[in-house]
This record gives structure tokens, C-alpha cells and sequence, in this order.
């Protein structure tokens, strides 16, 4: 980004409504962008998906963004395709692009002192292993682990079940069996998927006394802010901040569960036609 | 169909692996055809989509089997395909075209003596109300009830699990309790996604006594027999039968899932591009 226009448009993509947690941290952090939010609901899941498949539908996402809605930054706010696909859209658009992984993998960094992080994610996410490259990077041993049905238990509504507890104590009790038998001692579980922030108080309550919960949007939004380095940041007037919200598939659906991952109504939503 | 030809194609298409159910009770019945079937498994799953996406991903897959497979006759062997683009579908190709709704309702009707049934299903079978309709049009009162979960427990490989049953059970007490407050006395339940027979034996031992569980899979396979008179019916060859299996995303999650659902091999995959 060369220089800082006075009111940027950030471009912020979903394979569903679960971005919405990021959208709603870069509100929070940069107030004065405007935004244009995709979500490619007429082929979500991404998660069980292959990295082709992928690539090709978040590349349409991402040059919708570009050319019709006129991002110049872009934030791939699923942690699918920033997993599988990142490359893949910066080679497609010719604006910068932030991925949601190295954000995720700075924050566990960040927090862990013994250098042992967990990460949950969907299958895609998980088979990249892209969180236990970035963990590398930054010296940090990283195990991962797909929890398939975390998705479809909050899109049912269930955030605060007794079956979502049972199924998320299975999946973190696999999860640490696995960690102890390679002697890590992880002290940061990083939830790598956007809809997994609104299983916040119940993983909280079920991980193990010590490990930090680390929810990326925040670090995304930390991190997207140093691309606008003049622009103000966070007021009291978050509210009038401008938001464009898209959808392939059922608009009215998206204005349902949209607001419940934004934090406030998502406002009228427009259906676009991805021609898949 | 005039005629019958010696060993016809018929094509059976289904959002995903799911629809292999139908395939396995269709070999079953009528070894001497050949096979194709599609599953759209890069836009998976069709379940919580709008009517206009369902249909237009639906037409797209019938077409690829009639024109690049040769299909004579096509088996939409997925409920949520059937009860919203059945028309659609019969619009685009030249052939016949059997869905699973009505052979499913045919089946509650033959089993039911009160005449009330409960249907289980995807969000978007119970919104198109269409084995309501048909249920009516046969004299049965039938009562509806979404289940998103059970089609990602499948898919996770929960299928005998303590916490699969106690989804079944949470969506059966709820389907119960609808029916008591309507004075229903149901006594057959439909199974109306392809996935559901594999939940069978947990279903079957939820559900309140002398209410029959009823798999679509076979009356469909009935009903397409119906449209070849002239070809033998199931004999000892049957693992000769020619298949020829495609999928729109990863062939080898195709291949490892669907032999479970087949209950035998897959065997080669083809990956198909529909352009979405």
C-alpha cells in the first residue's frame, strides 16, 4: 500500500458468515475503512474441500472484491483459504492480501512460554499443515487438529449445548492425548476457524488450567492496521462505519446468522452470481 | 422410455456420497443395467443452499450425465435435490426422471395405518414441504423435521457413537413432541436424506415402539425397475455390474468415504469439472 487514502476500502472474504468475528475486530480497530464483505455461502463449507477447489472459488471471491466492489486491500478472513489458497490470490489481484494463519501464529507466539501450541481447524486447514509452517517459522512447535463438527454445531445454533461441550471435551482429549505423547507441554490453543470464537466460553471452560485461547481476529485486525498507518483508529462513532455485505447464496439467511457473528445487523445484503 | 434396451444407462446423481445408498439398493434390483453417478462434492452440501442454487448446481449434473455419460434415464438420488428441483431438472434433459420423494411417500403410505408420518430431512427438504405434499396427495398426514446435524456426523464417521444418539435423540423427542401437540400417532418414520441409513440401527433404536423406520433407497429402486420391464431382475452377477462413479472434488475422499456408503469398492473415480 503506498500511502493511506482517506477512507480505504478493506475487502474482507468468507467462505461463509464465520468472517464476520474478523470483520467485526477490523470495525473495532480501524473504524474510518470501508468495507465490502463476501461470504461464498453458495459453496461453503470450504473446510472439506481440496486445495484446486478452493483456490478456484476464493479467487473469484477475492477479484469480485477487487474489481467490482474496488478493495484495495483484501482480508481473507477464512482460515481454509488462507491455509490453501493465499498464494493463489496474490498471484490473482493486484492489491495487498492479509491471510488470517500468520496473524494466529504471531498471537501464539506471542503468548506461549514454553514454545508447545495447539491448533484446532477444519480438515483443509489442518491437512495443509500451513499453522505448523508458520509455527516453525517463528520457533514453535504446533499440533493440529481437525474438528469437523464444530462448524455445523454453531450453524445449528448450538453454542451453548451439553452435546457441543461432550463433542468439544472429545475432540481437546485426543488433542492433548496426542500432545503427550509427543512430551509438549502447550500452553496456547489457537482457534483456527472463524467460527470457533463463538464456541469461545465453552472451550474455555474445557481446556486444560493454563493454555491460553487465542481467537485470530484480533491479531488480523493488529496486523491490517499497520498496512494504514494514518489512519485514525478505534472511536466512539465505530457504528457509522460503511458496510457493503455480499452473499452467493440465500441473502435472507446471511442477514439471520450474519448479525449473530457481527455483533449487530449486518444490514442489506447483496446476492452475487460467482457463475458456479 | 419406449422400450427397453438390452443394457441401458442410468445415471444417478446426488450432491455427495450419500446418494451410493440409492446406487447399492438400484444394483440390488436391477444388476443387468449399467451405472453412472455423480456426486457434486465440490458444492456440497446442497442441504442448507437456496432453491435457485440447488437447481441450477442439479441441472448442471443431470446434464453432464445424460450428454457425457449417456444416461437413458436419471435417479436424483438426493432428497434435497428432488424436493427442489425436481421440474427443473426434468426441464433441462430429455429423459426420464425418478426423484426420491415420491417412492419415499409411496413407502410411508404402504407402512403407515394411522396415517400419520414423520419425515426427517435437511433444512432445505423440510422447507420446500415437498413430502408434506406428497404425503397429502396420498392421504398421510406427515409432519417434517429438520436435522442438520446428522449429515456431518455421518461424514465425521459417528455413526455408532454415544453422542450421535444423543442427537437423534434430541431431534426425535422434539419431532415427538410436535406430533403429540398436533394429536398425531405416527407410526412410520421417513428417513429423507441419503446419509440417514447409515444412522439406521441408532435410529431404529430411538424411535418409540411400532413406529417403522423407512429407507427410501429401496422404493426407489422399485419404482425405477417399474420403467424396465423387460430387464431381469437382481441375480447372483450382480458384483459384475458395470459402474462408473465421478465426482466434482477430491477423488480420493470420494473413493475412501463412498465404498461405506456403497458397501462395496468405488473403484476408479473420474474428476468432473462443471464449471463452478
Amino acid at each position: 500500500m503506498t500511502g493511506a487514502p482517506a477512507s480505504p476500502t478493506i475487502g474482507v472474504f468468507d467462505s461463509g458468515f464465520g468472517g464476520l468475528t474478523v470483520l467485526r475486530a477490523l470495525i473495532d480497530r480501524l473504524p474510518h475503512a470501508r468495507y465490502a464483505f463476501l461470504g461464498d455461502t453458495a459453496r461453503l463449507p470450504y473446510g472439506s474441500k481440496s486445495r484446486r477447489t478452493i483456490a478456484r472459488y476464493a479467487i473469484e471471491s477475492a477479484q469480485f472484491l477487487v474489481r467490482e466492489q474496488g478493495a484495495e486491500f483484501l482480508v481473507i478472513a477464512c482460515n481454509t483459504a488462507s491455509a490453501l489458497a493465499l498464494d493463489a490470490i496474490r498471484d490473482a489481484v493486484p492489491v495487498p492480501v492479509l491471510g488470517v494463519i500468520e496473524p494466529g501464529a504471531d498471537a501464539a507466539r506471542a503468548a506461549s512460554r514454553t514454545g508447545d501450541a495447539l491448533v484446532i481447524a477444519t480438515d483443509a486447514t489442518v491437512q495443509s499443515h500451513a499453522y505448523t509452517a508458520a509455527g516453525t517459522a517463528r520457533g514453535l512447535r504446533v499440533l493440529e487438529k481437525a474438528c469437523p463438527l464444530l462448524v455445523p454445531l454453531v450453524e445449528e445454533g448450538w453454542t451453548n449445548h451439553p452435546v457441543t461441550s461432550e463433542v468439544i471435551r472429545i475432540y481437546l482429549d485426543e488433542l492433548n492425548a496426542a500432545a503427550a505423547a509427543q512430551q509438549m507441554q502447550p500452553d496456547a490453543l489457537v482457534l483456527g476457524c472463524t467460527h470457533y470464537p463463538l464456541l469461545r466460553p465453552l472451550i474455555q471452560s474445557t481446556v486444560a488450567v493454563g493454555v491460553q485461547v487465542i481467537d485470530s481476529a484480533a491479531a488480523v485486525a493488529e496486523a491490517a492496521a499497520r498496512s494504514f498507518p494514518t489512519l485514525p483508529a478505534a472511536s466512539p462513532h465505530a457504528r457509522d462505519t460503511e458496510i457493503r455485505c455480499f452473499a452467493t447464496d440465500s441473502v435472507e439467511k446471511f442477514q439471520q446468522l450474519g448479525s449473530r457473528f457481527l455483533g449487530r445487523p449486518v444490514g442489506e445484503v447483496g446476492l452475487v452470481d460467482l457463475g458456479g
